[in-house]
């Protein structure tokens, strides 16, 4: 039996690089993959940390990729072995009934199996189910690091900060949490054309790189955060607060910002409840979302980054041989002491 | 100078009939309003507990009521003395950046102002600002009674719980709190056929009346609530929870009741922050809204009121001359006890 | 080799009973069928007039039927043999870029197919390609007949006539044409509580059966049509013109019918170009709409059947036995004569 | 009794430089402004073609202007004189049911009522009705040459063509016709990241103008122009095909160039009914859309002003004094032999 090098969950706080036996199509909608580059998910770190119940160790992690067809099976359609593609962290078998309804992050065939529930990309090879449904051909006049980021970060900051927080023409919006699906948030929001955006961050580097990318404003998270915010919009806070990073304070904070008829946009990760303060806001008419990424809109960010509307390989400030995929997670694990957006592993 | 009766918020807890001066015309767009019929609102309730900051004692109270015009402004183009008229709960200037986007709610010059900010309409007379934005004309095909309930009780029912709710074709609904307003999402919410309305409540009578109304199922409210929504709704959840009371316990349940991808309107009064579970809700894909409401819907809620596709008229159950509005006020403050919906205060 | 009867498109008028190859699977993703109950569209007398230049001679036509699963291909999911199932007219791979962007009528490898590309459902067995998106479990606690209707006539008159008309609460709308379709449109038009449904047609016949369906009012074409619609809705026009015609005559007078703002959403097949008013129509705020049945309204129609809040089976006039299938259509193609609505033909 | 200068429509094809008596305040709501600048439309021109049944011959023209408010009426709220205003297109009272929802283009008070129905803006003074809902406040730090176009230009292109034609992130856009409402199409049309727009016009020059404010492709109109959009488009045809012509070559154009599922706006003023392919077009999923502009984006569209992000002075060509309007009739009336795009008309 074909083996591989992995990087698995052996337990809290211990990724591993083991052989594994190289994965097999178990399904004729599987494709198997050789990766090419993946990376490094904040979410794995939440799995290292015990917090994702639904991954339990011995799991090959990774949700995210880029990677070349090696195989596919009688039922795969749109993809035929030596096609390059991106993986998406969602799989989905496009024809249940959240499918069908636009919501593939909860396609109840799939939903986000890659690295939680079903072995994932962290690793030489990966079998994809509904394979159909979960790749994309990745293009020849993008960067694999571009494309990369297009498994799950830029989705996640499009569909979840973007969309959900109803960002539109002339919109003033507050991005707290300027890590890198903050980043994608930042972005892709620019594509509707807001008055402003005001990237809120402890971190005055990554400020800088939201500056560089497009905030019209930034303010460095402290006790007068509220009062500058609302300074910078004239008293009336903004249209859309999008909540990036997954702790109580910054979703409260969110709460501070928000204007009349404004809207709140989880994309943190959050490990605890939060307050909702709905003694003041009951009556100013507030929309608050959470949301998992669907991945839908990835053939448009595809075309996006080709036309070269986005530029989310800015996001890869590190690189890495997988063989050292261990050390990857260390540095990751520690990103703002070293500069780090999102590492790029590279088979 | 000319003097009417007025039930004012003399002090926390005192509803009293007060001797006040007769309002006039203060402003061009103003009109005088005779009143013929008004009621007592929850909130006037959480006045008299001195819940409502913006509330001063000394106020004559109510934001609702059946009138005729008596006089009107120099710029009331809209109505004319002898028209009789449905007084919005909402004082809306037409002009300003909210009114024009739709959220009169807030509109810089008015809003909720009946009652809380100016003198309101539990007195014989009152003075509406902004009368072409805030009166509408009452039609003789329908009753009093069913038009006193557009002034608010069903306008909030419908714009707070229906709309913001995404209540439609084929949907499951959960309305917590089966009084006046949770009534009025009820019945405002078979227009848009929902395949699913439960209702949920302590009150075995209020449940009843809820049934009565078109209520598909009802709960007692319970330890075993969310295990039987879940049995009603094949173990899903529902589309849309309603939150109909504005305590921390009934916004909690909403959200074990709310399916992935639905949606919690609240439409209750809160007084204290409550517990929003993130940590379970991140990936769920929900929204919350909080709403007051516009009472933009009321020229539709009359043509429906009209046309018999809604009978508000049922929510009234106890009636009283206005000289008794004291007494009415305690009987609606112990509302359960004698099974009473809402009070209408006859002139 | 298994032979089976099937209606074919022999010549142009010439509907003719033929004995045919029973089909087979030929690809994992086809499901075999063996029909319970079809009917005859509208579309298939267009056939015969020779106006579908895409349905050649030869073809065995239909494309609405309720059947029952014979046989799988590997990659079926959804169903097995022995499941009773509706046929949609469209079918639908669930993974083309317009099934994902939710317009399977235009899927690339599917769309409309049946009885027009390749073999249809007027036949003892069909062979339904992409099975899993193309079919749908039928439900015990409706007929047969009611979900007949499901395949094709109620979806498009819900589809292309109620949502693009964008019928809602309180609207003003006028169907022209009370035959199957406009009487589709008319059912499900009701579950969006609109204030007024004028149905208009030459047949007084069916017309009242349009006021038994639920239409609010009825017209019978004539010179003075449009100045009786105007009459109903107080000299504004209707909201939602739905043309459910196919000729220039009733798409003109939808042109004439329509207030400011209003939609002339188009149902009807035409074979010819028709003349748009644009000299009075430019400034008047109105949208067009033409629209291929998607059939994805189709699992939320099941439950609206299911709960019988919309009873299609009253559409069904005449019943024939397969073999009369000839008959049948001399009956549907002078369908008036004989007050004909749809004709169900058993198995 | 005080006089003025002003051009006025003395009879078909003879446009007048005539004294006038000075408006004065009629309605509590007027305001009265002396004009800074103004311009010419081309449905100024279509007036003294004849066409424009609304409009009586010694009417003053004129519904654009840049001006300051010289006197208010007792109801006027939101200006005081002195204020520099943009005058609207769109006369609205913001209380009529049309103005309610969001179509002040047809308020029953108003609607487009200067220089048609009332006297306008081609004048030294201009009376303006409704004068709260019908001026804006005019910013200091965007020029007046700029601020111009927003009385009518920019919103017609914006509102009838990128609002109606749905142009969306990614879209493909086709737009026919660069005039200056075309050209308005083109500048905000980016503001939403469509990923083509295809400029199609007789005219080399206005195509190399419309390169340079963001065209990503031209094409002249010629017997190949559906070829070429095809070819750009990978055979798809347009998402968004906008008419800002106004003829029945341009309207059917547009019916060759969209796309299954796409929809084509119309912009232009048309004098005579066209040809509508729906032989064609019955099936293709498309949509039509007719729009008399209501000017409520021209608040938006200040601030889009002052922050850069549309540069409409571009298409200010020609400055004429107002002595000499006369002249810039006939300059703007053979405006492509001129290159001329807009005339600006200085008081």
């Amino acid at each position: 039996m074909a083996t591989m090098k992995a990087l698995v969950y052996a337990a809290k706080g211990q990724p591993r690089l083991e052989d594994r036996p190289k994965p097999t199509i178990l399904k004729p909608t599987d494709a198997i993959v050789k990766m090419v580059k993946t990376t490094i998910c904040g979410t794995d770190l939440h799995i290292f940390k015990g917090d994702v119940a639904t991954c339990d160790t011995g799991r090959i992690l990774g949700h995210e990729g880029v990677a070349v067809v090696e195989q596919i099976g009688d039922n795969v359609c749109l993809f035929k072995p030596g096609d390059k593609v991106i993986v998406s962290c969602i799989t989905s078998c496009t024809t249940c009934a959240n499918c069908r309804r636009g919501m593939p992050s909860h396609c109840t065939n799939g939903g986000w199996a890659l690295g939680n529930t079903i072995d994932g990309t962290q690793a030489e090879y990966a079998r994809i189910p509904h394979a159909d449904g979960s790749l994309h051909l990745a293009v020849e006049s993008a960067s694999d690091n571009a494309q990369l980021m297009l498994s799950d970060t830029v989705p996640t900051g499009y569909e979840c900060g973007v969309l959900q927080g109803k960002i539109k023409l002339g919109s003033t919006v507050a991005i707290v949490g300027s890590g890198p699906v903050g980043l994608g948030a930042l972005i892709t929001s620019q594509l509707y054309s807001p008055l402003q955006i005001i990237m809120i961050d402890l971190n005055e580097k990554r400020l800088a790189t939201a500056r560089s990318l497009g905030a019209t404003h930034t303010v460095v998270s402290g006790p007068n955060v509220v009062e500058q915010v609302m300074k910078i919009t004239g008293g009336r806070g903004v249209d859309a607060a999008l909540e990036a990073v997954g702790i109580p304070a910054t979703f409260e904070l969110c709460q501070k910002l928000v204007a009349v008829g404004g809207t709140i946009a989880n994309l943190g990760v959050h490990g605890t409840k939060v307050h909702l303060h709905l003694e003041t806001l009951w009556d100013k008419n507030i929309t608050i979302t959470t949301r998992l990424v669907d991945a839908s809109s990835t053939p448009m960010l595809i075309k996006l980054v080709e036309s070269g509307k986005i530029l989310p390989e800015k996001f890869a400030t590190h690189t890495f041989a997988f063989k050292d995929i261990e050390k990857a997670y260390s540095i990751f694990g520690a990103a703002e002491a070293h500069d780090c957006l999102k590492v790029v592993i590279e088979f």
